[in-house]
């Protein structure tokens, strides 16, 4: 017999849905995704997507509690979820989660984050914040790899600021449209991808070294199917460089990823001398909303 | 009367073709453009496309010297002028000048330079080096802003090294291809570029600053106005940040830009409280190819 379920959680980004029928334990017992992300549903068709999506689940277990996290929550979305300001605890989260009116099942957005670094530039997370209270780390720094790339500093079990990256935009933009994206070559070699790193850590930073894989080619230096994995390294070993030189707390490292952005960011770790712990997304947003529904269902009683 | 045609300069690069005739103090005397760059021209078709732009003028003042410099000698151009190693005087380079076989005028070709930086990345530059010539500095750094923006050093007179940086590339494929261009707005505010400059000295690096484009403005504190000059004076003050670092000879800085660009660069640098010397593109382009010219027929005699 498979255990009772406890939740509903819904992963609802800009460009996929995801629902899983979620046991108490964290266990995944009945699981649905589909491209329908916040920008493919027309304007106020939320709830129908939602019902459709959640119907098997909510005839057969009856009135579950459905949390929902990521862009659904923001301007574009179903209800917009103002963000809670850094520094920001688990019971901060909680008493700014969202509850969306559904008929036949209790629905709730967790807000995104917000902060303002002391040179006065804004940053904000949606989503993440839900991995990060999954992670359960007391002291130190969690990065969330990604298009916009994010590293949280906890300090006390309270997400105390942040700081985004954009390395897989930065990544799509380059290889697509420069004369960078013009000489690489498939299939891709991953020792660009160290070739990459090492170029993140030499002078002249990012637009210099980019150059160098264009010049490289042209000289003979780079066969064209290290191009893609050489920006690849550059991206994100630039992002460790200026994200170790950031003000952190002490204590470990822990990098939420899976697939070819845990490899990678893995290994680029690991050239760097560095220890991380490596921990799967699916598994630390269930715990996060596991742990997010608990507070707010205890400040409910 | 006006002074007598002493060369015809060329400069042909990848999207566009300019002649001019010149005087003998670099006088442009007449000058013709087009859009017939290297990309346009099919197999074969150099010598044809060359033969109608300059017919009036040669058929006029008979056998001139005609001085070609850019992507024109490139492995895609008419012949390819292998590239001079760094450090390289004004005699080197004329001593690397190809002549091209063309009826009815002696036709060269200036090379580019190649230099391979301390770390093994190399870096090249086609069209830049005549303009250097042109400047005629003695010790100090040229910069010649642009899609692929170089910062040249200047030693005894001689072309010592040099650091390419993708600015321009960057820019447009950022703001084209990316989330900060879907939140810019026109008519632009230059008041955006300063906040750029600003954004470039402070942590986390280009990635990161580029985000708060991007978060300032849906957090209300930057108006669509500002994101195309903040990203373009972000990019140019990383690029001043990351080539003051370098390992430069002392002595001025020279700035070879006009129009937009001029002005930005000019802008950034009084920002960062360093003074510069600007110059214009063509007219050193000109002097360059003169002093050339002289060299190459001086050892001809």
């Amino acid at each position: 017999m498979s255990p009772a379920p406890r939740l509903i959680a819904v992963d609802w980004g800009t460009s996929r849905l995801r629902a899983m029928l979620v046991s108490s334990e964290g266990a995944i017992l009945d699981q649905t995704a589909a491209d329908e992300g916040i920008m493919a549903v027309p304007p106020g068709g939320f709830p129908d997507v939602l019902r459709r999506t959640l119907a098997p689940w909510l005839e057969r277990h009856g009135r579950l509690p459905v949390m929902m996290a990521g862009m659904v929550g923001s301007r574009n979305g179903w209800i917009e979820a103002p963000y809670a300001a850094c520094p920001a605890s688990l019971d901060d989260l909680a008493a700014r989660v969202v509850h969306v009116p559904f008929d036949g099942a209790d629905v709730r957005l967790v807000p995104g984050l917000t902060w303002r670094d002391p040179g006065g530039t804004p940053d904000v997370m949606r989503g993440e914040e839900t991995k990060i209270a999954g992670v359960g780390l007391a002291t130190g720094t969690i990065v969330t790899p990604g298009t916009h790339s994010k590293w949280i500093s906890i300090r006390e079990g309270r997400i105390d600021a942040f700081v985004s990256f954009m390395t897989g935009e930065f990544y799509a933009a380059l290889l697509g449209h420069t004369i960078i994206g013009r000489l690489a070559e498939a299939p891709e070699d991953p020792a660009g991808f160290d070739a990459g790193l090492a170029a993140s850590r030499r002078h002249g930073g990012l637009t210099h070294q980019a150059f160098g894989a264009r010049t490289s080619v042209l000289l003979g230096d780079m066969p064209g199917t290290w191009v893609g994995p050489y920006l690849s390294g550059l991206l994100i070993g630039s992002e460790i460089v200026n994200g170790l030189a950031l003000d952190r707390p002490a204590g470990e490292i822990v990098v939420v990823a899976d697939g070819v952005f845990g490899r990678n960011y893995a290994r680029a770790f690991e050239v760097f001398g560095v220890p991380v712990r490596l921990l799967d997304p699916e598994d630390t947003f269930i715990a996060g909303l596991l742990r997010i529904l608990e507070r707010v269902e205890g400040r409910r009683a």
